[in-house]
């Protein structure tokens, strides 16, 4: 971040995620612009509301909202909120609203996310991966729920920079912005590791989730959803050591108890179930078995959850 | 058999499998005596009707039908049709009812369905399991529904027969009775590998009718649904031999053709989970795994479909 001068930036989909971290930094000073679509009216109205059990009622009014990348200013910074679904088709917005050098942060889950995107964006522009540890979901039209948690881990996919020392600087730069925003952030030396680090999360809970039609609560209550969490969240740790990405011992018994100290959530893949989007089940299950069995490294019960899920989206739809 | 005396059988238990075979042994001349429950008053007025695809529509009227084990005449022998979930309680039942030296044969799946039943039970008496590979169901009070098939394997577990040969007499005086009524049946020597042998089938489809809410057409037309089958399956086969049970090469693949060819079906565990009965869950599902893990095997995606479904069953109740 250059002295003095705060970077502008750009939010690519305004659900709870880019709702979120947006209305945090604008409320930190930072010139936010929201690109939106089917809730450009209700937020060009009446404006962004943050509900958080952390940080209070947060308002923001009037909210720079855009119907199209075409009418955004240049961004110093983009912020993709949007679902990984649709990567392939966001390269036009964001080449439309980055300013020249721009860095673009995806913040999905989930393992290759960035694949799909970088061929179709220019070289100069850095592109990065964000890995959000928070409980936020949509409670209407320009109105997001934060439940707890918020923390950011950052890693650097590829771009301009050659080297790591170069990486890490903009890797910083970006957990500043959030600091700035009061948001815990990390800057991760290894976008992969971070990666396969949230899988140990995303993968028992979003899928059990519509699996089972069961929130983080009632799925943290029995015994037999505990042990299968437990084992879904080993086989994640096998699968980043198979594909070379240490985990630290003990990180899955972290977020397991984190999980049962949570408030009751319903994490996102229910609530895209539950509206009859397509669920993320390439990113965070088809990608990260193609990478440990190419590593030589079998996951059956990830492979049975993925499985039973992609027959649950194809007949939800 | 006795040449010329047709030896008395009683029915415990008469849903769709009770009520099926036991319209079809009357008819062939059995003297057929059905225990039933919340059934009694529609049965001893209306009848058993069998709406068979195979057989026609075929009606038993008046039926030899009872309230309690008490008021039924001694049976030589005993077809147990009731759930698994309820043998021990079934055997003061089946001592009632019991002609001296009876045959009782459990029309159950699952493993090791025998076990809770044979020290209740005294040692005279003889003790057979038999597995249905039938699509049936209840259509009604005293109405049964039969789509396709209806063989039947049957094996020995433990009663007075000291030696093979003798066992295998008992059995094929069972195997007999059927055949008389016009059903395909088979004498297996060895009930543990039968009861195997059948769970290639009730694993994948009886869980996954409860955990995708989906009959048997749906299941085999999506390619996610498929491989999970199969690979069910597989770990089914890998079980059994682990337990020192051969299954024949290609049998889980013909299981699979033929649940291709036969009409939509809705396994009977989908039935108990809609009327939220308990599902059969120890003996289809932690039976097997303790045996298979006991022989040092494990079956991961078995496992997660039980834990899964062990979930649903205490939600659902």
């Amino acid at each position: 971040m250059q002295a003095g001068v705060k970077p502008r930036i750009g939010m690519i989909g305004t659900g709870a995620i880019g709702g979120f971290y947006g209305v945090m930094l604008a409320r930190a000073g930072f010139d936010v612009h929201f690109l939106l679509r089917s809730e450009f009216n209700a937020v060009a109205e009446g404006g962004l509301q943050v509900d958080s059990a952390v940080h209070g009622a947060l308002a923001l009014n009037p909210v720079q909202a855009y119907r199209s990348a075409a009418e955004m200013p240049p961004c110093d910074w983009l912020l993709v909120g949007a679902k990984t679904t649709s990567n392939a088709e966001l390269a036009p917005v964001i080449r439309q609203a980055a300013a020249p050098g721009a860095k673009v942060l995806l913040l999905q889950n989930g393992l290759d996310v960035e694949e799909a995107l970088r061929p179709l964006l220019p070289d100069s522009l850095h592109l990065l991966g964000g890995l959000c540890l928070i409980c936020v979901h949509r409670a209407g039209p320009g109105v997001i729920t934060h439940q707890a948690l918020g923390a950011v881990n950052i890693g650097y996919h590829i771009g301009p920079c050659g080297d790591q020392a170069e990486r890490m600087l903009i890797v910083e730069e970006a957990a500043t912005l959030f600091r700035h925003a009061g948001i815990d952030a990390q800057a991760m030396a290894d976008l992969q590791q971070a990666r396969w680090q949230k899988l140990v999360w995303n993968v028992p809970y979003n899928g059990l989730s519509v699996l089972l039609g069961a929130s983080t609560t009632p799925l943290m209550a029995d015994a037999a959803s505990r042990e299968l969490i437990q084992a879904l969240m080993r086989e994640v740790v096998q699968g980043a050591q198979a594909c070379g990405h240490h985990i630290a011992p003990g990180y899955a018994d972290y977020l397991f108890a984190m999980t049962e100290k949570m408030p009751d959530y319903w994490p996102s893949m229910h609530h895209d179930h539950l509206h009859k989007r397509a669920l993320e089940l390439e990113a965070i299950y088809a990608r990260p078995l193609a990478a440990a069995k190419a590593a030589g490294c079998a996951l059956p019960k990830i492979e049975a959850l993925y499985q039973a899920l992609a027959f649950m989206d194809r007949h939800n739809r």
